[in-house]
């Protein structure tokens, strides 16, 4: 912006990912302890024989993310711990500790930032993680900025690792966060209390996979694996990006509850919309060879209760990337999921 | 600020430190492997048999520590890198990774962000680490907000370890980085290019001392340290209570080069009241026995060539903490330093 910065076109034209490619390519070839650098969920540093570390960021910016004069503080707390602690399930890793990095205006209450604080230890002693330092700053805007450090042992599931013949599985349910969105933006929508509690709650506070991730690592049957925070599409893209491969995605096989399906159906959407292109479920998206499905639905199904979905299977990359529609029509599947610009 | 949230004071009205110990009373006791944790330069983990791991975040906003449409996107991508590099070297230890998170306004042109992040890899090259993963967000306002890991062996510098008796040491010059930024926010003052130059490095591009503690943790003669960024008196604030201890330092002692001298002279301010209360030199701040002084000073001009100056010495908690005017009369240290709110 001053005299010498040469003319561009700005970060909204290029968007997040082009941006973060134009960004990675900067960087001088990380140090040889680095396993998994920029392009994953969450950065893998090797600790010694069979111990990674992993470290992970991510900021909710008010009127980004959130609106401060609406949100719960303690909710608020929740939702960015979970993000955080999300993108450790999704390495296969056991989160350990947070840095805390806030951005406040003068004027917030302190009451406010407690709360949010309180919310935020929660949801991480939850997990088995502690906070152990931070920063507050001020700022015209509110941020919080969260850094996530977290162990793994000798396996770290990457989102590269995905074979042809692989099937695509997912944990819980898809579109319910989309839903909660729909909630709060139409107060109004005809909704009864259950399903406006359910979908709220999957948007506002989503439940980190950790339970279900660590079962998953534990059988050793998964191939690849990263957690839907842009949406569906967008995730099986990148996973499809890093491992070289095409995917077939059966839509009637994605799992979406009854309370997404009548919000949609409210709010005069199409609930499949909802699943493939919304975002921010953190569900865990993972594959693996046939033969290893079986072992990793019970598995998951004993450490957590949570329902697996097989919805698709992995194919050679010139094979393309395919949603089958409930009618059998194939569509291209298209990245329609969140960007952040 | 839902109907949940009690009314209460805004975080202005408690301040920084306030406010962190008023967070910092919201969590549980942080895990067994947490050797240090909120309220010091970086956190720090035990990894093994005299290994321990550190972490730090640091936040740079645009409209409260630098101006996104006057700063050179390169200078600031090394200035929010040595920031956090300091918080390393204060602990005495080696840094080894940075994960960044940025927060873009949309129209932010791609190549300041390009520009950014040349500047901060090639700091962070500079000192043996470097960039595995972050987070680009869309935001209002641009911030960076980095956190860096760093290692350090057996040997961990707190704050709390100066005991009465010790001197209290600091490396390179105070106050420069205060002239640096008068010069900036009075265009028209009078000062050679030399010392403009000078001040303005030492504001813009500060030197983290990551070198000089290398050489002082391996002396193995200093009992704490810290680096100064809220200010020589802030900062020994902090040293004071942490260790529970009072301190008297000597003004004369205070390292203030001519520049920053003459820039103080052309704009009418007491050079003193910029060492002292000035923030921003990111110095390292020790405090020693004292015989083993003269073996820290001739280690770290051997390791850096950086000079270092004894400015006081540390008294027991009940005798207070003073200020030896050059004239003799001794005045309370207050806390002049840079407060966030």
């Amino acid at each position: 912006m001053t005299s010498e910065t040469p003319r561009s076109e700005p970060v909204s034209a290029v968007g997040e990912f082009g941006l973060i490619e134009r960004l990675a390519r900067r960087l001088r070839p990380p140090d040889q302890d680095v396993v998994v650098g920029i392009g994953d969920d969450a950065a893998v540093v090797r600790l010694g024989r069979g111990r990674h570390l992993l470290a992970t960021c991510d900021v909710q910016v008010a009127g980004v993310h959130f609106l401060a004069n609406r949100v719960d503080p303690f909710a608020l707390g929740r939702r960015c711990a979970a993000v955080n602690l999300s993108d450790i399930a999704a390495m296969g890793g056991r989160p350990t500790h947070f840095l805390v990095s806030l951005g406040l205006p003068p004027e917030t209450p302190v009451a406010f930032v407690e709360r949010l604080y309180e919310g935020l230890a929660q949801e991480a002693a939850r997990f088995g993680a502690d906070v152990v330092g931070g920063n507050v700053s001020r700022s015209p805007v509110l941020f919080i900025d969260l850094t996530l450090l977290g162990e793994a042992g000798d396996q770290v599931l990457r989102r590269s690792g995905a074979r042809p013949g692989d099937r695509v599985l997912v944990t819980g349910r898809l579109g319910a966060s989309a839903a909660g969105l729909a909630v709060l933006a139409q107060p109004g929508l005809e909704a009864s209390e259950d399903d406006r509690a359910r979908v709220l709650e999957a948007h506002l506070t989503p439940t980190p996979r950790l339970l279900e991730a660590g079962a998953i690592v534990a059988t050793g049957g998964a191939t690849a694996m990263l957690d839907v925070s842009d949406g569906l599409a967008q995730d099986l893209g990148h996973l499809c990006d890093e491992s070289g491969v095409g995917v077939r995605v059966w839509a009637g096989s994605l799992p979406v509850d009854e309370a997404t399906r009548r919000v949609a159906r409210a709010a005069g959407r199409d609930p499949l919309e909802w699943a493939v292109g919304g975002g921010e479920d953190y569900e865990l998206l993972f594959t693996a060879r046939p033969e290893a499905v079986e072992a990793l639905i019970a598995a998951v199904g004993r450490a957590a209760g949570t329902p697996v979905s097989v919805i698709g299977e992995i194919l050679p990359a010139e094979r393309g990337r395919w949603l089958v529609l409930p009618d059998g029509r194939e569509v291209a599947l298209g990245v329609r999921g969140w960007s952040h610009f």
